[in-house]
């Protein structure tokens, strides 16, 4: 096996797609799937193949609508209170229940109420009716032959009654898409094996063909998930080969890029035509677009010629999760005959700079909510691995490539992955870190309330609420002048914003160090010592603020802590710097060291305070988030935590 | 067995629900389900029963993020184009694939391209890295004890991902809600029943348990369809018992009204509480709320007392429907830990007149569209048995009792069934019907455009047009004047606006009659002999304008035809009254009678237009329509109708 250089191309998207649709069309497989009969218990969510014409009408004859007399409309003439008329049962009335046809001779019915039975032989009205009262007439809801469903809709439940309605036992419907998901890599293992041998360094969990899979599923779909394949040639061509014979469309996921080990486009190339390799998306560049081609004689069991789409899917979650977004769902709803899916679009004000993706389109996932008046949406993390960015997002925003950008501020349009309700009861957090914050967004999911939380720092937060783009911020920003928390930055930051200070928790701050504290740290002083190293926070954050003032009172300079320059952006994340020996300490609370099972050296004691502007605080939104730190459970639930103080939690002052 | 007279309630329906609720509060089943471990890939759509904190940190490891060479940001300082630095390989560099660990002594990735072997011993750089370039450090995505997914969360794809990326295999969901489904009734017969043999006056197809299982299904329960039982109050009282003791939601359907065969408002009194017989919704009022009580030591098989809910559900199909909408939703949401569901909203403009329903809130079926820059919504059939209104339903206007109803033109608040998205590419007809709309709407699914279409009449339809409520109205009104079709009436109707017709069809008008022609009817004429009963078209329908005119030219007056009173509003409406014996003939389109195998004596041919107001024949929306109309595909389908001549299709003039 020679190796040789590959150059990822960079074809924008609008034409990748075009050729690869080009190709699909001239191999026959850019139509909707013919239909298939199934019976209508099964056929929920299925996608009607053919019209579907009413074989029955429906009522199948003249059906009283109530429980009552059926009668000659004639016979009733001249009814009235003091003139009743007398119908003889059975020849001028006769009982129907509702449902029941109507004698052929009647043409209308009476309402049992409004009879009075005389004898066994007469009924008595005081009223006369006109012809078909209470009559459903034959066909009334659907009269045989009829358009009752086109082609090309989902079925929902109703539809299944109109079509058992009308006469039919199955309905003849589009059949699944069958998509083959092939994980490929030597370092990937299942999370089962995890669970049983343990995690080694090195191992990668495969999760991509979980994720697609999944996907295929909910866009109707039929997902095969292979075994992981191995990075060897042929073993990866001979899945390849056969998945396509027996599959409408193979996903070959990872392999796609450039590597050494990248062998899906030297597949493609060699079993059929490999139509794209690369396209300027971001994330999601190193995608393969081509089709597996094979004569019907080069075939084992020939039936007739192979022509399979095939994608290679990049292996970074976030650019797989995508690429099954852009590029699989359009392809299975044509093939089910359905319009591509569009997701709802909302306008947002963006709360962060988006710089210019260059030479790609960028899919940038976002954070929304509804504060005030606005819509705004908070950028998350653009790492092509982090798949809680997807997790978390409430949204994308698709940032053109050689645009300007956006400004922090400007209106983005944003396509929703959540519906517009589970946004407008969103509150949305901007500041510091605090692992409580977890356990108050578990506590308002009970509550019909979901918290998003961005890590930006206590000024960070602070500079939030004054751009109007959060409902509140946590901040721990102690103020050396006078020894205390928040309110003099406050009064600095959000100098015309009546705005309530409510403490949240009491916590401790100090040195997080690897278990037994190898190097003998004893405080602050040590981060001057040479051996050690430290690991910061960022700027604007208070534990980082904390660290300044201190470092002054010591006289100890930033250029003589080794690691000050490495900015983490929460507690748990100094944590694992300290745990995977990368830093010898770091700044943090200690519920972040006990989580990680690390040392923790005590330093001082913060409150924490949630800044909210009194407009938020006094919202319907923020309700039960007031109601549930004033609580019993929550403030319980904290207090088990280490390292927290939740005596004063909930005590609000003005600032 | 005793008769009993039994009254329905008239309970509000916020007065039903809390009694309901507070019922199964006290009972201990208005919680949410405890959760059971799933694997993840059967998890899809599911809902979180606890939150789920990351077991392992994602990446493992600090791992590389591209393909490259790991080595320590110190050795490259200083390397620039002319200064290269040279590293020795193993010692100072290392070659690493994306994902692979970094070495304990590295702290930075060297993309390959930016790096040059110099012989097997060294590369060579023209750049210093800084410290963690190209590195993903270790909990990057999540860190192990970190907040992944709240409780009460519906599972999507990536958040599998997530789950496995950080070392569950398993995820702990809400069981899901066993909902039994009971249809009780004599006269019911399966869809499948019918197909063997054949349809029998009486037949009631049974559809509301699977109308019941899907929506259940949908929302996520697991539903159980019992076998119909006859109307004995002894069988349905045992099949109770036993559903109830398997179940955590029982609903019986129909049997729930007062009638002497409606028996389950006295079972559940017999197995124990009936809290609601009656609620004041409409359609929907018979409903019954209660929970079927049980000592343990009762039961066959005691484990513990049994308190199970129990809704009787009403018989028609619609109000079948609305009752799994108004009742089950909300439990299943609430077992399973979600907020109940809400329709998304949208205000639009009411095409008709709706009378306050007095005693009862109404649920009004509507179909809806964008005419122009109005959203208007159009109310169709408000018949209990009409589950085609819930079929064809766009959504639902909800009109409250002791209101005063809402006029034409008022603007109302719709419950949506569809996305936004299929409304905004929804073409909205009013006016005559024709069975060749059903055709185009068939061919208009396949383009991308749904078609809404409202039997008005020719007239109707040319109001509807002027109130700006439809795109296009389909007519056919003679002028006697003239001899020319529709011309007249849009100048007279729409002398404003500037208008298309649009030739349709043209197609043949004569009488319906039953097969073999019995009553030996040659022509209108015939219409005033007293022994020929006739069906007629409502007012302002072309075929009706017609009918009027030719009986005008013939001296024959309206009350001298039997018959004339009675109006259906479609072509097949007439043709099922002939078919059933009710009349025997109709003015009518030789294609309904031939839908239905009846005779037919042709009078005249005439031309169908659709009459499309300037604005909107040069919309985006209506092109595919016209494309179609003007294409070879679809007039070929028209033109192998009976009695239709696709010759002129397509053809415009400006009135």
């Amino acid at each position: 096996m020679t190796k040789r250089q590959v150059y990822l191309e960079d074809i924008p998207l609008d034409q990748a797609w075009r050729r690869f649709i080009a190709a699909m069309e001239s191999a026959g497989k850019w139509a909707a799937f013919p239909g298939e009969a199934v019976p209508l218990d099964e056929a929920l969510g299925r996608v009607t193949a053919k019209p579907m014409w009413a074989a029955l009408s429906s009522p199948g004859y003249h059906a009283s609508a109530m429980d009552g007399y059926a009668v000659r409309s004639a016979d009733t003439l001249g009814a009235t209170e003091t003139v009743p008329v007398r119908l003889k049962l059975n020849e001028q009335a006769r009982y129907v229940d509702t449902g029941d046809p109507l004698p052929a001779w009647a043409d209308a019915v009476i309402m049992i109420e409004h009879t009075q039975l005389i004898g066994d032989q007469a009924i008595e009205i005081q009223a006369s009716v006109a012809p078909w009262t209470s009559v459903r007439p034959m066909g009334e809801d659907m009269v045989a032959t009829e358009l009752v469903l086109p082609a090309n809709h989902t079925l929902k439940p109703v539809d299944l009654g109109a079509l058992a309605g009308c006469g039919h036992a199955t309905v003849n419907v589009r059949r699944k898409p069958r998509v083959a998901i092939i994980p490929t890599g030597t370092e990937l293992v299942t999370v089962e094996q995890v669970n049983r041998d343990g995690f080694k360094s090195g191992d990668i969990i495969e999760y991509n063909s979980l994720v697609l899979a999944a996907q295929v599923r909910e866009w109707g779909g039929e997902p095969t998930r292979f075994p992981t394949v191995a990075d060897d040639y042929e073993r990866i061509k001979a899945t390849v080969l056969e998945a396509a014979a027996t599959h409408d469309l193979v996903l070959v996921n990872a392999g796609s890029s450039a590597g050494s080990e990248d062998f899906t486009a030297r597949i493609v190339e060699e079993l059929g035509t490999l139509l794209v390799h690369g396209v300027a998306v971001r994330p999601g560049h190193p995608v393969i677009l081509g089709v597996v081609e094979r004569r019907a004689s080069d075939l084992r069991s020939p039936t007739s010629d192979l022509r399979t789409p095939i994608i290679g899917v990049p292996g970074y979650p976030v650019s797989c999760a995508l690429t099954g977004e852009i590029f699989v769902e359009p392809i299975l709803s044509r093939w089910l005959g359905l319009p591509a899916r569009e997701k709802p679009k909302l306008e947002a004000t963006i709360t962060r700079k988006l710089l210019s993706p260059m030479g790609e389109d960028e899919w940038v996932r976002v954070t929304v909510g509804r504060v005030g008046e606005r819509i705004v949406a908070a950028p998350l993390s653009r790492g092509a691995g982090v798949i809680t960015s997807l997790v978390r997002a409430d949204g994308i925003v698709r940032i053109p490539r050689f645009s300007e950008g956006v400004d922090a501020g400007q209106s983005v349009m944003v396509e929703l992955y959540r519906d517009l309700s589970e946004i407008e009861r969103t509150i949305v957090h901007i500041g510091s870190h605090d692992l409580c914050l977890d356990l108050l967004a578990q506590f308002l999911a009970d509550a019909g309330r979901r918290l998003t939380s961005a890590n930006a720092g206590s000024l960070g937060g602070l500079v939030a609420l004054r751009r109007g783009e959060a409902h509140l911020a946590g901040s721990h920003l102690l103020d050396p002048q006078t020894g205390e928390y928040n309110v003099s930055y406050v009064k600095q930051y959000l100098p015309n914003t009546p705005v309530v200070l409510v403490t949240f928790v009491h916590r401790e701050q100090g040195l997080i160090v690897a278990p037994g504290n190898p190097k003998g740290i004893r405080g602050l002083a040590d981060l001057a010592r040479p051996d050690v190293r430290y690991v910061n926070r960022q700027r604007g954050a208070g534990t980082r603020i904390l660290l300044d003032y201190r470092l002054g009172q010591l006289g100890i300079m930033p250029d003589q802590v080794r690691g000050y320059q490495r900015e983490e952006y929460t507690h748990l994340a100094v944590a694992v710097a300290v745990q995977s020996g990368v830093a010898d300490c770091g700044l943090g609370i200690a519920a972040a060291a006990r989580a990680l099972k690390l040392d923790f050296i005590p330093l001082e004691q913060e409150r924490y305070d949630l800044v909210i502007p009194r407009v938020h605080y006094e919202s319907e939104l923020l309700r039960p988030l007031l109601d549930l730190i004033r609580g019993p459970d929550f403030r319980r639930a904290v207090a088990e935590l280490p390292g927290y103080d939740a005596t004063h939690m909930g005590e609000a002052r003005d600032a």
